[in-house]
């Protein structure tokens, strides 16, 4: 059964990711140490006596679709009335709508342990997340006095509708139609596909974004406006009214997450209580910049699908690490015993089991670190451009490598266990299941790496991400300095990875300027996997200085020094040489 | 729908894995190019029009227990039924019991068909495969004379019986065991987990091959025996008598390969028609020789489940073509078109198509070099030593290679696929549950890399190894002088991989052959990937100059060699240097 981290949990974010310095400065509001461990001690305990016991049934029974209607697994909705009324949902919440105001970093802490106890149990309220976070910087004063407050401590959920068939990476494909009404309101009228949570009985209501266009819109993207669609009606005093004319007409039978329910969406089709066809809907910021406003929420949305991978990729690795050290088999090469040996002890058993630990310590370090930079670049920070450019340059990095790493370590985990990893009783097989979706959803990882080449690292002229790299070398500064034996090769591999890391950058800069975009765009991919290995490796080493008396840290930092990170090598040949392989082998596939 | 590539798999047999020599030198028996063409030509139609069709069904109903016994999918019988009428289940059986005789090279070929459409079905009748194998070379006449002739047919089936709870990958803590008859028969008791169609309706009658304990055995495994035990006894005159004492209890929820019933199987519980307990059996071999027995077929069952992850991979990556080819999203960065184009345009699906198309590709040849090495070191070839430890020394790359390539391309195959992916009806997802075994079973990836590094480099004092990386200079040195620009860099990455590959495995002999085992461990599974990287890019460029006019086989071996072989370098750091890291940091993790 999960085990929240919170102790490393709590060091991540305080000594890694900066919070520790934010709340001496002040910018971290009202946080305070105490209260930090608090709440992740509290949020630990959630997690692991209510979510994960509910966990294995959600996955087993999962969410059925039945009349147009979807059902949670047993015990979800008092699960999630408890949830909420611990007041997880409202903790980024604006204070003023009730909610807690605490930093999104933190956030994303909490947000580890709820997915590390169960995935489908997590993605649920990061919807809602996403919607209060549209409608504070979008809805007008009547949509945020309407729906704010219950949005924040969770009474309503929300939802994303962007996909359709023929619209999932491209939205400019988008046929979603909605018409003006006289009264200032919009009928959408047209389906959705892979909604996330479109329908459950978690809450009596359900406040739906939905991306549509207008009859006299212009085509492509530009042509794309939001709307608040709520499941039933509001009347003027707060009270449900009429259902409105939106229903889920079927949930997907999924590879995992089987209790979130991915539903196809019907707009429009006349079966609602309102009197006429066309789901009634209201226009969330300005007509045809629905995409800006959806905008808003892209870092955070990108970094809550990160810690899915991160929190599944830490419930691999303990229950590997568990598994490994209770299972005798074979005689261990370093011990003279007779008796069969923990399969810890094999030197392939635990090479597996520290790349798992080097691979989620160093994902963890990189998603908080950009949650962090969230949370600085939207506060009052004078520094608020260099830390909101720095968010949008670590974003691409905390979805994609978390959710591969998430993969990876799943896979692996399901490898230490043998034969009963593949037994889905075992629950090692369910956590693969589940971490499969997420490099793909919010952007596939192959897209954040376009993001990455493409829109971050000309940020500001190159400055932003030369910005970093010069932290980055700032802490292989502190490991020589530290003369520690124990670090054994770290600073000389971490140093050829940020020299490999800077020539990269220059070239792909340079590409992009002058409008190479094809040779940018062939190792783009690579790119992001170089970086993000050396800059959690640096991560690591961060926190090692930081924390003398644990040994492990600094032993963890040198074996993804010296056995995984020469990787970022054939990497960068990858990035620097591999276009023209690409381009000719292409031709022979297409 | 899976199509097989018969000719990819014929010019793989015939030019890179040495059937057209050994045809032409009269060492593959019978065998004629327009033989081996009508044998692939008439599977790949059966796997097509026949398996695959039933492969959905197959994973979505799954084998069902009831009772004591295992009822196989609707369609499976029959289907079984077609396949050995075919003759299919004899391809490589004795000639004196009604096989064919025809060389493993080309049953492994065979078998990637039956794999690629349904892995389910294909791993069932490779358990009888083994079952021949080994009553062929241990059997006592009378046994070869009432179960050779039915199971090279395939109207019986075979199983092995090994594993136990406490006795996974160490057989020597095995407990079942086995008291002698005063008739020369043997009774058995105990239990056996994992059993691969440990009971079906495929067949009347099942050949299990038992590992069980004498009373006055020794311990560990030198204490081990072999014994036939059937499901039903056998008549003198041939017809099925009693029921004998072995009873399936249950059989595993797994996360793939539903159709393929894992057993645990219960002896000597008094259930039979015996008339007492314990389970009927007879030995094979001599007492206490049961695992030498077992070793005889060890080169072969390994090589059929790396032929398990290559089908797998060869499914996966076909589906993903097919999908790039017919989605279209986004605009491609090569065209000035302002249509939406198929994605296999965006220039990280195609690096994602022809990484796995590599990885496929290089598998099969690997493991096809395998089988022809088993062939040439089974039969009359006066060269028969030299290719018998030439098929020891691959048979750990060919099992652990193409099932990790299995498991990466089945990955990418639902990452090519975007949200369809992750829908179970894609079948996308199938192939990855499936897949997700073939690293597992039949010794583990890890267990494979300790064979080849303690076992299998030190065959002939070195000799086996350095002869074969000799050959793949000889394919470098033919890239060289073939002066073809669209090799790219290919023989200069090839060239510096032997170089990585060269240096590693003489440093591995010299810690194995000084007894520094736990440093030639810590890097075993690092230095297994090197070498099949190296030695499978090799084979592809010897594949392009055996084909000079199919430009793509020079285009892949370049993809390969400039984006992917650099690995070879990072892994080469890991088996030369990632001891002493592994070593402190596994301090941390115990």
């Amino acid at each position: 059964m999960y085990r929240a981290p919170v102790s490393e949990i709590g060091f991540t974010l305080r000594h890694v990711a900066g919070l520790d310095e934010a709340m001496r400065q002040g910018t971290a509001g009202d946080l305070t140490p105490d209260l930090l461990d608090a709440i992740l001690e509290e949020a630990g305990r959630f997690a692991e006596s209510e979510v994960a016991p509910l966990a294995a049934a959600g996955d087993q029974i999962g969410a059925v679709w039945r009349d147009g209607a979807v059902t949670m697994p047993p015990g979800w909705r008092d699960l999630y009335g408890r949830w909420i009324e611990g007041g997880w949902n409202g903790l980024t919440g604006p204070v003023d709508h009730g909610g807690q105001g605490l930093p999104t970093s933190l956030s994303a802490a909490v947000y580890e342990m709820w997915n590390g106890a169960s995935m489908a149990f997590g993605i649920g309220p990061t919807l809602t997340l996403g919607a209060v976070e549209t409608l504070e910087a979008h809805g007008t004063e009547s949509l945020r006095a309407t729906y704010l407050d219950k949005l924040v401590s969770g009474e309503w959920m929300g939802t994303m509708n962007l996909t359709e068939p023929q619209a999932g990476s491209d939205l400019s494909a988008l046929r979603t139609r909605a018409e003006r009404r006289d009264d200032g309101t919009y009928r959408i009228f047209g389906s959705k596909i892979f909604i996330t949570f479109g329908d459950h009985d978690l809450t009596d209501n359900i406040v739906h974004l939905v991306l549509a266009r207008l009859p006299d819109a212009p085509a492509g993207v530009k042509g794309i406006s939001l709307f608040l669609v709520p499941k039933r009606l509001v009347n003027e005093d707060g009270s449900l009214g009429a259902r409105n004319d939106v229903f889920c007409q079927s949930i997907e039978h999924k590879l995992g997450i089987h209790a979130s329910p991915t539903c196809t969406m019907i707009y429009g089709d006349g079966a609602g209580e309102t009197g006429e066809a066309g789901a009634v809907g209201w226009l969330v910021g300005q007509e045809n910049q629905g995409l800006a406003c959806m905008f808003t929420m892209m870092n955070s949305a990108r970094l809550y699908v990160g810690i899915q991978g991160l929190g599944v990729a830490q419930a691999a690795f303990q229950k590997a690490l568990d598994f490994a050290r209770e299972r005798r088999q074979g005689r261990s090469a370093v011990k003279g015993a007779t008796d069969m040996a923990p399969i810890i002890e094999h030197a392939d058993v635990a090479r597996m089991l520290l790349t798992m630990k080097a691979l989620v310590a160093s994902a963890r370090a990189i998603a908080y670190c950009c949650g962090h930079a969230i949370d600085r670049g939207t506060g009052s920070d004078e520094d608020r451009r260099f830390w909101s450019e720095r968010a949008s340059l670590l974003t691409p990095m905390a979805k994609s490598f978390p959710t591969d790493v998430g993969v990876e370590v799943a896979s692996l985990g399901i490898q230490v266990h043998g034969g009963m990893g593949f037994v889905e009783e075992t629950g090692a097989a369910r956590l693969l299941r589940d971490a499969r979706i997420a490099p793909i959803y919010e952007g596939t990882n192959g897209i954040q790496a376009i993001d990455l080449v493409t829109r971050k690292l000309p940020l500001s002229g190159g400055e932003t991400v030369r910005a970093f790299l010069a932290e980055l070398e700032e802490i292989v500064d502190g490991v020589e300095r530290s003369n520690r034996p124990d670090f054994g090769g770290t600073a000389e591999r971490l140093r050829a990875a940020i020299g490999s890391l800077r020539e990269t950058t220059d070239r792909l800069l340079g590409w992009v300027a002058a409008g190479e975009t094809g040779s940018a765009l062939a190792g783009a991919t690579a790119y992001q996997r170089l970086f993000s290995l050396t800059a959690g490796n640096c991560l690591l080493a961060k926190g090692a200085l930081a924390d003398p008396d644990d040994a492990s840290r600094a032993a963890l930092a040198r074996f993804m020094a010296e056995t995984m990170l020469p990787d970022v090598h054939a990497l960068a040949a990858q990035v620097l040489d591999g276009g023209d392989s690409l381009r000719s082998a292409t031709a022979a596939l297409a």
